[in-house]
């Protein structure tokens, strides 16, 4: 594809700070003057938020993790295609708030072990990993309160309380391990803006 | 999952008489004590007419022939948990209107060489086939005048004119050369009748 752009993600558990550090982090680059694509996911391009509403709105139980696992691979394909591959081709950085490591956490981890289904279609229909990955660290409880202060309409994926949390920051950290190129864990059980000069600092290194 | 039931599945080109052979079948199985589930894809559960709606509505050029395949294949997923094995597992007769060699022909050929991507995600997410296929299979112009003649609000699979009419008649006939256990070729460019007839003959010698 001739992708000279760079794709950066955050992931880490619900209230580490993930879409406040990716902001910060695009506000940042594009002050030094990158042509920045700031994104999210699940959603980031219009058919995938249309999948996002399909897959988040209603029962929570109205789809198996399967099915789910294939909708939220729809919706990234989607994005990959639409939103994130155009903005590489044209040389710009990409911030994407999670990607595929949070389906590998969320899908393969906490509803029944499909990490091996997860991978396969990974593999099969998205190919793509991140050139850095941001795993955001901090004590399931302080995450937990967190989100629970912010609210919002995807509680589905925060009510699992904080046992689920704990195995969730397991589950982050055990990614970071397996992708060890890519992936820089961050403690973010500080000030945000301690947090987001660390993820700066990392960020200029890694496009130096 | 010790199904019972039986499996049945009827495919072909657009106009080719899919909806009303299966409707007629499942009344004479009916009719003969057995219980039948008559039902169609895309769609055939709540879930599954969810994600049919989102394909098939707007513009048919917003999703990628990648994207299309993972949504049709969350709405199969949906469809077999939800109401395929319910009913296979309860000792039911299910009668679908198209199934996965329709994604095999009308995807994997017809937009594009993914006839491996599709047969990919079949054995990793669906995995199971039909006991009986009835291939319908009648002359293009034949079939595009009976489609274009119904109308309706999936025109867009119908609106390739004749000659992809005849590519996806040729691959329905290859698919069935391909599952030769499963597959009864039926010639469908006859009076309904006479077509019914040989289908009750054909499902009643498998059945028995």
């Amino acid at each position: 594809m001739g992708e000279t752009g760079r794709f950066i993600t955050f992931e880490g558990i619900d209230g580490s700070g993930k879409s406040t550090q990716a902001r910060a982090l695009a506000e940042r680059l594009t002050g030094a003057g990158r042509e920045v694509v700031l994104t999210r996911e699940p959603g980031g391009s219009p058919g995938a938020e249309e999948i996002r509403r399909l897959v988040l709105e209603g029962d929570p139980d109205r789809w198996s993790a399967e099915t789910e696992i294939l909708l939220f691979t729809a919706a990234r394909r989607d994005h990959l295609e639409k939103t994130i591959r155009p903005a590489l081709a044209a040389g710009k950085v990409v911030v994407c708030d999670r990607f595929a490591d949070s389906t590998r956490v969320y899908q393969g981890i906490t509803r029944g072990d499909l990490r091996r289904v997860v991978d396969a279609l990974h593999a099969l229909m998205i190919g793509r990993e991140p050139d850095l990955t941001f795993v955001l660290d901090m004590p399931p409880g302080t995450g937990l309160a967190r989100a629970k202060g912010r609210g919002g309409a995807e509680e589905r994926f925060e009510d699992f309380g904080e046992g689920m949390q704990a195995r969730m920051r397991a589950g982050f950290l055990d990614l970071a391990a397996e992708f060890p190129d890519r992936c820089r864990v961050v403690e973010a059980d500080r000030a945000p803006a301690a947090v987001a000069a660390e993820i700066a600092r990392l960020a200029e290194a890694e496009l130096a």
